[in-house]
């Protein structure tokens, strides 16, 4: 078991553990202060129909009490009527201030629950259980919580970091493949911010592909070890925390032409930072070898480099302007200049971008 | 004009600028630091009609573009289904992270604007322009925003500070005598909390009633001096800043039961000042002759300090479990051992609440 303290912009820390079977055990339990003995689970009825009875039944032998709330799967669902939804359920249960989420889910779960927290009587503690490789390296840390609106992704949330994180890789050996390899580009996109020795981890593709426990605690402990430093340093995103947004410009209105569902988050930031690495070899910012390294590493985790399908330029360039990262008319985007190089809020007319994604295209 | 720096929870500061006419020079505004010169006003569409026009005009003037957003007037409102109609009309707009909102309207309105500026795009800054007495002395700092929830009052929120608050007292000139009367209420709770000389003040019924500029500037500084020191101490309200809560139980609970509307907040404040008056006095709290005081006081405004209707006990007490301020299965009350002594967390059982309300019933 491995463990990080992570600390808010708010100047209070929150841990975070990390270990195989996690949930068998207790020993790391003591050291988290539980606001109450009440607490309600928030997941998704697949996701709680396989793992809801083993959370609960851990939490009950510590002598806590508690509920559960389910809503349905999909990223579809990540909207203000779950929110609501879920709001219902925590009255109907009688929760009060000091009664404490449970967020047992992928980022969808982890993200709508850090909201609900945020909000539901002006805040009450949560603590993120993610059972998926992305929302345990993604959205499990950082503080963000969103919510997405017809008119693109994770335009409403808050800053409001977790009480603490509980990762248990055992979630990762039932995860379907499809899910497993999205959250590859996560890790990925991380390691190329990091550069240095680490890349070198992911050229481990075969131990990586068939999730053998050690590769797979590194990866996921290295990258979250990288985000805390970097939230850490700019919780609230005006500066270098930006990074994190590599190929999430281009990535983010891919995943929204498509309707939120078809491409997987993962996917889409693949393709978003292929898109991204072409553009900044065509700005003479990213080296051709970078390029060809990125792609090559996607592609070993099978994960799309090129899209199969055209994309309507003028649906594409709407989404792009309504995400929330542009300021007033300009689109700003992450470079690698190197891997371990990272440049933000460079300015790119819409035209280049639409290039790249030409690029893409073929 | 007078000038408040009030210090939210997160260490920054923000200015509260009150006077006659604030919005007819503009000698303070250089002390602002604006974001961007991108701002939309939030008000509804009663206020709106009336002042709308001239703070976008100066603000125009002062070489800002202001576009502006209207709801409807009212409590009822105050609801998930307008903050997300906000959202939609704000993305309409193109807003990006460094616009910002200008709240214009009475507590509806800073309640509403607020939640939504702590919630679009994980936050952006807003103003507050309160033009009611409530707004000004209640909802206008302290960084408490709020949304109503069919299962209650202020169900839903966050703690957000404004990043400034510009009250311009001139909007009371021509505040409906209900509205103005209501807003009392809140002050004179202010008065009773802080005790002392200051409360001679409130024994100027005619200059009150009469709405003289000095008295009404006066009345007005003081109770924010108050609220600024309080919510200073305290503005995630642990403790100290529960004080402000006084009334708020059994007036909340009324509120409720009269369906929102139709008893306006500062007199269902008044009804629960004095149903927890009566109840303190029962419980060997509170001197008979604070009762008296508040009482005389409270009348001298016109503010109802009886029943003139039975409340159905059931769902009064379903109202009161509701209250977000209540811990688990306990009704926690703010009492006055005495004009400027009050005692906070204090249980109650339901059936002694019951039985001020009797009281109040007759």
């Amino acid at each position: 078991m491995r463990k990080l303290a992570v600390c808010g912009e708010n100047g209070k820390q929150y841990p975070v553990f990390l270990g195989w079977d996690l949930l068998e055990r207790d020993d790391w339990l003591e050291e988290i202060k539980f606001p109450s003995s009440f607490g309600v689970i928030v997941t998704n009825s697949r996701v709680g129909s396989l793992y809801e009875e083993r959370v609960s039944s851990f939490f009950s032998r510590q002598g806590f009490t508690i509920q559960v709330v389910t809503i349905p799967d999909g990223e579809e669902y990540k909207n203000l009527s779950t929110v609501e939804f879920i709001y219902k359920q925590l009255l109907n249960l009688d929760l009060d201030r000091k009664s404490f989420l449970l967020a047992l889910g992928g980022g969808v779960i982890t993200d709508i629950t850090g909201f609900v927290a945020s909000t539901f009587l002006r805040g009450i503690p949560y603590f993120s259980i993610p059972t998926t490789v992305l929302a345990q390296v993604d959205s499990s840390i950082g503080g963000k919580t969103g919510v997405n609106l017809p008119q693109g992704k994770n335009l409403v949330g808050t800053f409001y970091p977790p009480a603490g994180v509980f990762i248990d890789l055992s979630f990762l050996r039932t995860l379907p493949p499809r899910e497993y390899k999205e959250g590859l580009a996560e890790v990925a996109k991380t390691f190329f911010l990091a550069g240095g020795e680490i890349l070198s981890l992911l050229e481990k593709r075969e131990q990586i592909l068939s999730r053998e426990e050690e590769i797979l605690e590194e990866l996921i402990f290295q990258s979250l070890s990288l985000k805390k430093k970097i939230v850490e340093e700019d919780e609230k995103e005006k500066g270098i925390r930006s990074i994190l947004n590599y190929g999430h410009t281009i990535g983010h209105a891919l995943e929204k032409v498509e309707g939120y569902g078809k491409l997987r988050h993962g996917e889409a930031i693949a393709l978003g930072m292929m898109g991204e690495a072409i553009l900044g070899e065509k700005l003479s910012i990213t080296p051709s070898k970078v390029v060809d390294k990125q792609r090559e590493i996607l592609a070993n985790f099978h994960l799309p480099t090129q899209l199969k399908f055209k994309i309507e330029r003028e649906e594409f360039f709407a989404a792009l302007r309504q995400d929330k990262k542009k300021e007033r008319g300009k689109a700003r985007l992450v470079f690698l200049k190197d891997f371990g190089q990272p440049i933000w809020g460079v300015e790119v007319e819409e035209e280049k971008i639409g290039e790249a994604l030409s690029y893409l295209e073929r």
